[in-house]
């Protein structure tokens, strides 16, 4: 079934909007969740649904508050050890819990533990993550995405990538050029180098000439395509950049398990994908973004435009910088 | 006193969101407003405050529909004379409703009765309305707005009108290079063409190079700057246009009593103009729209870059077309 660009888009910003007509989805959804908070900081920072905060093990180092507040507090009291400052105590509280959910299996998705390590963005003093645990907390995940295209005789061209079939998340669907989560300590152009460097063996002086053009961002519920636990919360914020080439400049992929073909595609193939549903969700709505700021997408072509164009920039419910927010 | 970027843009956005921190002020905002609803239609179409509610000549055409529903129904039975139209009846019952109010000299602001009729936008059929009237009911105001701009050896330089002085809507404000709003009936690529030549004298041929770049939406409580009654409430949608022009290109006031002059800017002197509140609060919005898309503004220099995003973005509370939203 073909689907139109409103609703491409909203595949991925699934999550009800509190607005007029959305309200009664959105306070049903809402009230399942527990929020999570940080020490000293009254502002939420993820959402936790019911079935994770049953399961998880929770150490004493969290106090969990159950409804009407459904709320999890890390380190609501001094637990501090000599020395140690706040970044240590709530990562070392964050790391020994997730251990611990690990050792007892309660989450069979999460996968073994892994080096990454991802910012709680918006957070008053520095705290990261390991990776996959930011889904179980409902934190902003924050990455970078990058499209490439190339002017050609038959018009534009986009570079499109195919993830591996094998991959653990979204297995074999389009992908925008250069993709990848920005890790703690990382300003996004930083983190554009080093994934283009590592997916499509782009050279720092070629990526230094793409343009920041804005980011997108969306609240979605997680389902099996993603690959760990269904219908988690997924807030996201992408940094999106455009980069033109020229005809000599060829992707290709570095390492096949992850990527594991570039395609040259025209613009009337990437928009029949995206209607297809054979891009990642998040990409496609990267990829939408795209079409709107070059004007391949108009309000002449659609009359839902004002709506893709909100909806691909979402304003996430939780502060995404340390002073700034919703305080 | 200088003002930051995000400040800049909720100058203008500054109708709370419902969203955790504001949830009280938006609360608290929208418990005053009255919905109004189109015949046939479940969807509202716009807020009116109760000052406006209060001393409007309400008609026999109108249900009002008190505390706690506080809602404004158009035609709720079938007021139809023979051969009318919905269209027609709708739009009889506003003129009628809006001579009425003017010859009663209720609303001292809304000014002489002019010619220009915007279209309540997502309607289920066409109804317009004059357009000193859309602040009034509180519907979304629609139009398109244009950056003009050149590439020097001393780098990007835009063109920025300045607003007549004695205008009575934001006089001597600095504006957007072509602005205007968008009639009923009319596309905005075709509203674009118009305005261009009415205000800078700019030919059909160049104007249609002008590349679509998506919408700038907001939801603004007016002030004095609006010229109109303070305090209205006013939802908003500008389709945003990029247009670089060679240095050959020179625009000039058609009309002077509407621009008075136009100034070519470079991106120090627009951020300066912008930061002094020299700007009229929704082209200063588009402005940063542009810098932002192109990379003028990056996550590296603003903390608040995704807020400020968002923000540009908002989703307005009512449905932005027929079939679409939120119904």
């Amino acid at each position: 079934m073909k689907r139109i660009i409103l609703e491409i888009v909203k595949d991925c910003d699934n999550f009800p909007y509190n607005q007029p007509g959305e309200t009664a989805a959105y306070e049903q959804q809402l009230s399942k969740l527990w929020k999570f908070f940080l020490p000293n900081d009254p502002r939420p920072h993820g959402y936790l649904v019911e079935s994770v905060v049953e399961r998880m093990p929770w150490t004493e180092d969290f106090h969990v508050l159950p409804a009407p507040h459904k709320e999890i507090h890390l380190l609501p009291q001094d637990h501090a050890r000599d020395q140690e400052t706040w970044t240590e105590r709530c990562e070392r509280s964050l790391d020994a819990l997730l251990a611990l959910a690990r050792a007892r299996g309660v989450f069979p998705r999460l996968g073994k533990r892994r080096d990454e390590r991802f910012p709680i963005i918006g957070a008053r003093f520095p705290v990261s993550i390991e990776r996959s645990a930011i889904s179980l907390f409902g934190i902003v995940g924050r990455g970078v995405h990058m499209t490439v295209y190339t002017r050609t005789n038959s018009g534009l061209k986009i570079w499109v990538p195919q993830r591996n079939p094998k991959k653990s998340t979204y297995p074999g669907m389009l992908d925008n050029a250069v993709a990848g989560g920005v890790a703690a300590g990382e300003m996004p152009m930083e983190c554009l180098i080093r994934e283009a460097e590592e997916e499509a063996g782009m050279e720092e002086s070629v990526v230094r000439k793409a343009r920041a053009a804005g980011t997108v961002t969306w609240f979605n519920i997680s389902d099996d395509r993603a690959g760990g636990e269904p219908g988690l919360m997924n807030p996201g914020l992408l940094y999106v950049y455009d980069l033109e080439v020229g005809p000599e400049v060829v992707l290709k992929p570095v390492d096949e398990d992850d990527v594991c073909a570039f395609h040259l595609m025209d613009l009337q193939e990437v928009l029949d994908a995206m209607a297809e549903g054979r891009f990642k969700p998040a990409s496609a709505s990267v990829m939408v973004d795209f079409f709107v700021r070059h004007g391949i997408i108009t309000a002449e072509d659609d009359d839902a435009y004002p709506e893709i164009v909100s909806r691909l920039h979402r304003l996430l419910p939780f502060a995404t910088s340390p002073g700034a927010g919703r305080t």
